[in-house]
């Protein structure tokens, strides 16, 4: 049988479709996407929070549930921010709890990152209590500014080293920080989808999964507004769904 | 002090903003909205129900209590469908526990018109329990297929008599429609935007609300999935709010 971690081939990456709510996900997988993972950028703002500060718990736990219980029929993983608390034990007990197939940890709280040991003992605690969830073990340096490839690389190969199933580099990349990234770690590598290099390109690098991230959320958001003001202001109204194909998702 | 009703002038209408959730309530907000009302496509579909079948009574609730506690800073109006009951007294508690500033509630349940009486009961009931509360009645003979005009205005007419503060009419509508309507009902008049008549012209009409409806989710949705496959299958990525974008809406 086919699992999550199977999907993450070094050469021909999954490509993630990031979702936000059973609606979202419903629409990704009748588009053909074989997994879905939340987006926390997309979960927290849709209930008017901010990202990555620890507000979304509560949303993160209820839109995991919801995800699981709507028959998806696709794999689900879930970003978890930090894990919403410094304590490992509380952040095993909590990926625990969502059910689903996969989870990304982040090593950064409030915006700087944590100690290595620190994130470590995370996953190593995610993996005891959770051994068939498939953990991506996130390391921010790159995305929260200039980011420091040795450095990213140390902290990978901790991660690996505690347990995590896939190491994600998220942030600005050029192609060639992506290529040594994924010679000196011993795990499949995932990436955000950029403008600038395609998943083909990426697939030679050697990436193993490709994020769309907060992409989605921020699209729908924006074309939203976009709806509205052309309405409002005159213009070409955007391309949309229409509304027995919604239905039809739901029925 | 402004009152939602006072934003409905006929010729100078107001359009309305349709969300789902607090994030896309508050996007439109920061776009210069006055007033948002949820669509009942949007709150069904992003929970995974299918509108318009009485299933999603609890999430526009929910939605409800999420958006007047989201201090968003304009009027908010909530589409209870058919008010997710037969009974008017049930539908008027129902409207007293959104705590909103107005409604719409339609004349059809299960995709078939109710008695005009029956329709009246539940808007007599509603302007009884909550009279500050705009109550705006959709009649739906042209949303559900081949309207007949006179049959419409007739409804209108004893929604108005019941206390409705304004009468929408929902669907594919010529022109010579719309005047006609406008002219026979003494209530501002409330229809769907659409790509064949402009607010200008709906206004020159005498329209004093066009409202979004499920555009903007229906939008929203379908630029989700076009940024994912356009990651997946190559291909320009779609115009996205920025990721700090969002953040503001949030902090």
């Amino acid at each position: 049988m086919t699992g999550f971690g199977d999907l993450h081939r070094p050469g021909d990456p999954l490509v993630l479709a990031n979702v936000w709510d059973v609606g979202s996900a419903r629409a990704m997988v009748a588009a053909g996407f074989p997994a879905v993972g939340t987006t926390s950028l997309g979960v927290a703002a849709s209930h008017g929070l901010p990202d990555a500060t620890r507000a979304a718990r509560d949303q993160t736990l209820a839109c995991a549930d919801a995800l699981t219980h709507a028959k998806l029929g696709c794999f689900i993983t879930c970003d978890v921010e930090d894990g919403f608390s410094d304590d490992a034990a509380e952040v095993a007990d909590l990926v625990l709890r969502l059910g689903v197939d996969g989870v990304n940890i982040e090593d950064e709280t409030h915006g700087r990152l944590i100690p290595a040991a620190d994130h470590a003992a995370k996953i190593r605690a995610v993996k005891d209590r959770a051994p068939d969830v498939f953990v991506n073990a996130r390391t921010d340096g790159f995305w929260l500014g200039d980011g420091i490839l040795a450095d990213a690389i140390d902290r990978a190969k901790q991660y690996v080293d505690a347990g995590a199933d896939g190491v994600f580099l998220p942030g600005r990349l050029d192609a060639a920080t992506i290529a040594a990234f994924v010679e000196a770690v011993d795990a499949p590598v995932n990436v955000l989808a950029s403008a600038s290099l395609s998943v083909r390109q990426l697939a030679e690098l050697g990436v193993a999964r490709v994020s769309t991230g907060s992409l989605p959320y921020r699209a729908a958001l924006r074309h939203a507004v976009l709806a509205a003001t052309a309405v409002r202001d005159g213009g070409p109204l955007p391309e949309a769904m229409g509304y027995d194909e919604v239905q039809a998702l739901h029925s």
